[in-house]
């Protein structure tokens, strides 16, 4: 199967590559090698990725001649954490990485989240490649230059824009994805699909079977679908100011499910559960159909994106929404679509935001 | 006395104006207003200049109706770590401070550059004001967009490249500034003096003892001409990719010796003593003029920077200098100026450097 290759420009200084296709890891040397004169390579990623592929990718660097180190840190959401990034500061100091040096980030969107802003912050910003190993980073974090570790208040309180100099997703790496991780990306897609509308959301009702069925050419045609859609956001708004804001839909119930859950629940699971609740507050404040509520639902049971089950005290969930970053000044912002292609941000009445949380709280009891 | 305004242009979105004046904190409220919709304004000051200017600050924000909060750090280089970066972090989301949120750094260098950081990192970077009270930060850390702390294994290598919106340098609090800190700001100025040559240096030599007896007009003068040299230099190359890099004159010794002193030598007499080391280095590695290394010498002594006295271990000095971030590839680069208005970046012979390191240590037993 051909690699696709897409190509972010935002503006003269900086744009960068994405790659999709199999084989990416075992032959990333030679393009990297064009794009990076480094000497010291430093390859950061976790316990569970790194037993995996960190043998392939550090070979394919040392062809390249790169001097090659790696940092592995333990897996899961808890890792992205300022005494982690600490830790990997300290490390790239006493190897010397100088401000030439590079950071490769092989893993999901922790890992890769971590490590470019480490690459952000480390001597003021040195050059990181993204090597995401799951369908969700794949799709999502490895574009747009989000980069984001936790601090106690909250999820990615603390981060900076930085791009990449290179982004290579290898397909293979997919077929040691575990199944709540493809909830993740079949979640980050069919947000995506829904946003975009049109041609996207119609090739992914028409294709849901083959996508669940995890099948190759499926998987690729829809990465670079949903990375087109991403780019294209990402450089018509760099800066997350409007435009960019789309890519938030779901993302206000969702940070308040998943801190109220301690993180239990999937970041994906949580978006959908958080669309799920869009549009029924959508309903209400900007007057779009239950036809659309009903034709998301499908959707998500579909792909396999189930309703959360579990119940959450509405209270917590309302005062976690309150602290989270989507509020400006104060106020409660949503992203709503009202149909495929169609989205606005609305400020949203507190007392109404309430009264729609302790109806999702009441249907789970 | 009339304000001084200057303005750094760096491209169409980030430009930010720098006045130079009386009075500048207690009428800030109006100005600010202008630049700013933020509903909420967090001060961020030290223990020192906290008690000194704190209350002006904030009635001119609370008059210019901002939802005013401040957070005091301890005085000193030693709060320039991730420690209290974390503790600023968790505070701003403690008060809901939103995207839209400002931070203002209200204090000398140290409280500037991790308000910066803060200010680039906290949801991914929100507005921030300079507001420098001492010389060196007035002439310095408030422009160019570095912002830093330190981590254990060196100083300033956690940071971004992060623009304040305003910078309002008030010479009134220059009237409270310690000895330590009249030198400190002497070193950058005689330095930026140094690199820039021509009409600047000779205005230095000129004017030294209006200078040294805090002239206010002189102050004000020598302040302008700083920031005109520094932000045309910063303007030319904001990533310090090459021109500014001259701004690094004196760094790479002074660096080490800040580390290897434990920081008891002050930023600014290092920064001379690194001059005085870099110039003497440049008669062997570049064929410079023992001439200059006199002139140097004695504009120094005129302007109160006395050569550093105490010695320290050649071998700490040599090892802390690979390990700093003007090391790329592992290579050591100099800045050397060759005469007023002459400098070039040159990488050294470690070898060589520590034969002028040893000769440096032997001087001083």
């Amino acid at each position: 199967m051909a690699t696709s290759r897409l190509k972010v420009v935002l503006d003269q200084e900086r744009s960068y590559d994405i790659r999709v296709g199999c084989k990416l890891l075992e032959n990333l040397g030679t393009h990297l090698r064009e794009l990076s004169s480094a000497k010291k390579a430093v390859i950061i990623t976790d316990s569970n990725v790194g037993s995996l592929y960190l043998e392939t990718t550090k070979k394919a660097l040392v062809e390249a001649e790169f001097e090659v180190y790696d940092l592995t840190i333990p897996a899961g959401e808890e890792s992205k954490n300022i005494e982690v990034a600490t830790e990997l500061w300290d490390a790239l100091a006493m190897l010397n990485i100088g401000r030439d040096g590079l950071l490769l980030a092989l893993g999901g969107g922790v890992v890769g989240d971590i490590t470019g802003f480490i690459a952000a912050t480390y001597m003021r910003g040195i050059d990181f490649v993204q090597l995401p190993t799951s369908l969700l980073a794949m799709v999502d974090s490895s574009v747009g230059g989000k980069t984001a570790i936790n601090i106690s208040a909250g999820k990615n309180l603390v981060g900076s824009f930085y791009q990449p100099i290179y982004v290579a997703a290898d397909l293979d790496t997919l077929v040691t994805l575990p199944d709540a991780e493809w909830d993740n990306g079949f979640a980050e897609i069919a947000k995506s699909a829904i946003i975009d509308g049109g041609e996207f959301y119609e090739w992914v009702l028409n294709n849901v079977s083959s996508l669940v069925a995890h099948d190759d050419d499926a998987l690729k045609q829809v990465i670079v679908r949903a990375l087109t859609f991403k780019a294209r956001v990402v450089i018509a708004d760099e800066k997350e100011s409007g435009l960019r804001e789309c890519l938030n839909y779901g993302h206000t119930f969702a940070h308040a499910l998943e801190q109220v859950s301690g993180y239990s629940i999937s970041h994906g699971k949580a978006v959908a559960e958080g669309m799920r609740f869009a549009a029924r507050l959508a309903v209400e404040v900007i007057g779009s159909s239950n036809d659309f509520v009903k034709a998301q639902d499908d959707l998500f049971d579909a792909i396999g994106l189930s309703p959360v089950a579990e119940s959450f005290s509405s209270d917590e969930l309302f005062e976690c929404m309150f602290g989270d970053k989507k509020v400006r000044g104060g106020n409660l912002r949503f992203v709503f679509a009202c149909g495929p292609g169609e989205w606005k941000v609305e400020i949203v009445d507190p007392d109404l935001a309430k009264i729609y949380i302790i109806l999702w709280e009441q249907a789970r009891m």
